[in-house]
């Protein structure tokens, strides 16, 4: 059974916290968090003890540790963990520079440590079931790549003005998930985007609608589109054009319940956000980081992988700014 | 090109006039109608001439006629079609006594004239792709067949009065879809009914809302449900299952249009009534009429299938109002 | 926090005993099964204590059992239970025979014990959402419910000699569905019944195909089906047709993954059995167990549904020997 | 009623030329192409004569003409017809030459006779039923648009010749659509294209695999991916993500019925191509044709549309080549 510290309890440590404490392969050994509060409520629902992150580090019991503090602190604590020889299961981004991306990750080599990045939706079961068939052959050569990704709701300018932009921010998950389904890293980007939603977000430099294309060297093709905003919930939908047909995963709706009247007939509203239509993901994930873990496997997605969807997101953000395509690697 | 008269230009007769006009394969050649006014309007649809009955009848250059008179002058119109000698086309049913349709079909047995029963629902193309599907052994033995049938709203209580009741007049058609889904005879039939629509039609002495179980002499059964009324339109589905899977057939929507907003995803209304929903099964039956006329081949449905679907309709009707299951054959 | 005492290990233990476990208000307190394989493996997974049966119901500190032991040990296990004055959950149904639940509702009534019967299917999410909708009035006055119902496999022969035939084994939780659905009482049932699946059930005296028809006093009709084999899974759907619109749930598919070639648009298979697709409604009706007994109000559904659902399948059973429609109450 | 004559009996001569011959409101008057056997089939199948079209555009009776021929003849013709003073229908595009549309354009509006082209898909009742609730406000402002458009399988290297490439042969039509639905004109466009079904259409200089990103001057974006072959059949769906909703329209698949088995459950087929896809929305832009003219309204889509698109697809076509966006107007 393998020994977790965790570090941060906000909204997705306590997400990572509960299933650690659940799941029978882990035990959530201590909870590390600045804010008193956060940490305490994880430790009342979850049995863990509320530590020092320096202690954590420090204490041998612990095998691995799952960073879920704020994107600025992760390559710290990467580093650390790296140092004192742990596992580490990091959200993302790394980081919001690819520098310093890279300088961790040398230092993650260098301690030959297991690092898993938490692209999350990897491990979604209709994601997963799809890769998985196009891994099988059954869509043939992969040639059109189709990423359709929209929140509910922006989220506060507050938040948005240190996220490093749409494009680092939201749409790093679609890059993790063309790179996923491509089988091939991107070699060029372009991309446009506007503030249609809110003119505030586009006052603070950023946008809220945006559209991508990527090609690979072999000349596979994937577009991406995301929207700050979507009045029917959290929109999250992959199509995938190869030469044996088309693969496509769509939404989950709350319930099968179909209600037939006058104005039509009418399927229930997908599921609002992440944390309920990504809960068995996050489940998951965290079982393939045991996986690896206790198995010596590589873990995936893993430090380069966290890099390349960096890379794209800095290579958007830069076409977006310039209006040219942007070249990668 | 085969010469046809029509027999009635009330709305089933509009919608056969017109399709008899644009086949290329037919020739309206006259109409008979005691209301002027709709001949009048469909001759000036189609420019085929409006005559009296008799003298369609008597006119030899006339291959066939197609019956879309009122219910109580079928059995008269075939009689006398067969006397001279002509194909006919006759709307379901043959009459609301069975007795009278064994004299009927007798006389044309013994005309040797093709006869022809327009259950248009067995050329809807997606019913008609379903029992093909069938046939071919895609389900393998048919064991449960589900029949769901409802309007969108009550005829006026003056139309439930002559009708022969619910079952002779709506559920007709689903007797014919049941015998044509399950390919055998039915041998006893259980039916109840409850006026829940209208109170007015239960004080009529007919159903509004009904259930009919039929089971066929090798154990296979089917289930038939039946509405008058339905807030979402012309509820039309099919479903078999079978020792290899299940076939169904569901609604026609109005277009494929879907709108995701903050209440569900709302798909079109399912196209509203039946000259909407069979138009297209219209057109085809007109054809198969042709096929076998021209052909030489037996028509089907034909006259016995009408039989068997009045006989289903009369046990039904006995059943509801004695509460006992009726033996058939 | 709720101390409860399992009576039965098998494949329903394993899952409430798991759930139980899980849950955060509960504490699975011990665990009796005559056969040590299926408790040990079970107190394995929990940590809970294995005991025998006396010695949970002497446990003064323990306030509830939950009964999933075989059926003709259900109705005394209650008694006892009644008897020792703890809350219980039992499985469906209280028994086989209407008699013997009648003795024991009278025993739990005169103890004023809680009661709640194990009708998951009412806490299904789809299901319970359905029900909900119907509550606030959104279809408007229940006219005719239609419910299928099909096993992917037959159970062993074995098995059905002991099941109390297809209405009371299987049919029985679509009864419940009807009341839960209709919101009233059968009055009259009519049932038929063929061996389409397997001849051998058939010489066992029990039939693997059949329909039913429910009426209620106000006129009220509900339509069932079930089959004992399904090449597609599992499958569970309802619908409410009511004056104001058509309420349906269907079924649960494994992924949201479409595969488009040439063959057609394929969806993933439907959840095969029952353990997967009422998962969580098994955990769902173990919290209102909790919340009925904590809260110190009456669990739903109760003995007296249980009673009913029995009657129903009785009256079923009856008809479908006889023939004839049968009255209830 | 208008009558018309018909250059090209080719395949779409044939659609339309049926389409007049039997719509009540035009008259096929006559019919002129240089293949004798072409020419004489539609005559047979229609009853109109065959012509030389100097008889045709010198004949006073006939009011329009349908321009039906290959592309590199459509601008003389449109220049005859308006020199002749009659009404024209034009199969899109207009030339493969924005500069020669211009002249074109110019002759049409010296000459004031009514021009529309014929992009077929605004017509499709799906597509227009879409464009409808946009114009009412169901989605409100536009923001992301989504249009994914395959072929079922790609055209002769030999057609591909002369085809203009992918984005002025195939892709103009998404580009005329994409103007449909934004409501607003390209100011920048980025094509990104590969030859990944058939190397020989990329040694030919062609792509068969594209997607390109437009943005409007109010920063709208629409996202366009095509591909010449889709095992599938012919793809054909838009979507429009907007402040209030998101409104699509899908596939048409060629029956309702539906298999469950235990691989999954099946749809049909979607319709295979334009011919049958599109059917309805032939006939429906002829009837507009005919309302435009006999209503002395402005037909639309109209020269300028045809225009836009050219434009459109010419700045791709730049794009894809130089790997830069490329501004319009």
């Amino acid at each position: 059974m393998l020994s977790i510290g965790l570090f941060g309890a906000g909204r997705i440590g306590q997400i990572h916290g509960r299933n650690l404490a659940a799941s029978p392969r882990a035990r959530l050994a201590a909870i590390a968090d600045p804010f008193p509060d956060a940490a305490a409520a994880l430790s009342a629902a979850t049995g863990a003890a509320v530590r020092e992150a320096d202690e954590i580090l420090a204490d041998r019991s612990i095998d691995a540790v799952l960073i879920g503090t704020p994107t600025d602190t992760h390559a710290d604590f990467i580093d650390r963990a790296a140092a004192a020889g742990k596992a580490v299961f990091c959200e993302k981004p790394v980081d919001l520079s690819s520098e310093r991306i890279r300088q961790t990750l040398a230092r993650v080599d260098k301690a030959g440590i297991p690092l898993m990045i938490g692209f999350n939706r990897r491990f979604d079961p209709n994601f997963a079931a799809l890769r998985r068939r196009l891994a099988d052959g059954a869509a043939g050569d992969v040639e059109l790549v189709t990423i359709l990704s929209r929140d509910p709701a922006p989220p506060p300018l507050s938040y948005i003005a240190h996220s490093g932009g749409l494009f680092r921010d939201m749409m790093i998950h679609d890059f993790d998930m063309a790179r996923f389904l491509l089988g091939e890293d991107a070699v060029e980007i372009y991309a446009v985007g506007s503030a249609l939603v809110d003119p505030a977000i586009g006052e603070a430099g950023d946008v809220d609608t945006a559209a991508v294309v990527v090609r690979t060297a072999s000349g596979k093709i994937c577009q991406i589109s995301n929207s700050r905003r979507a009045t029917y919930g959290y929109d999250q939908r992959i199509e995938v054009h190869g030469s044996k047909g088309l693969l496509s995963a769509g939404n989950v709706h709350e319930t099968t319940v179909l209600f037939a009247g006058a104005k039509g007939v009418v399927a229930d509203p997908v599921q609002n956000f992440f944390l309920e239509r990504y809960a068995s993901a996050y489940r998951h994930e965290i079982e393939a980081f045991i996986d690896a873990v206790e198995g010596g496997t590589k873990p995936s997605p893993d430090g380069a992988d966290g890099l390349q969807a960096q890379l794209m997101a800095d290579a958007a953000t830069v076409s977006r700014e310039t209006g040219q395509p942007v070249r990668i690697g």
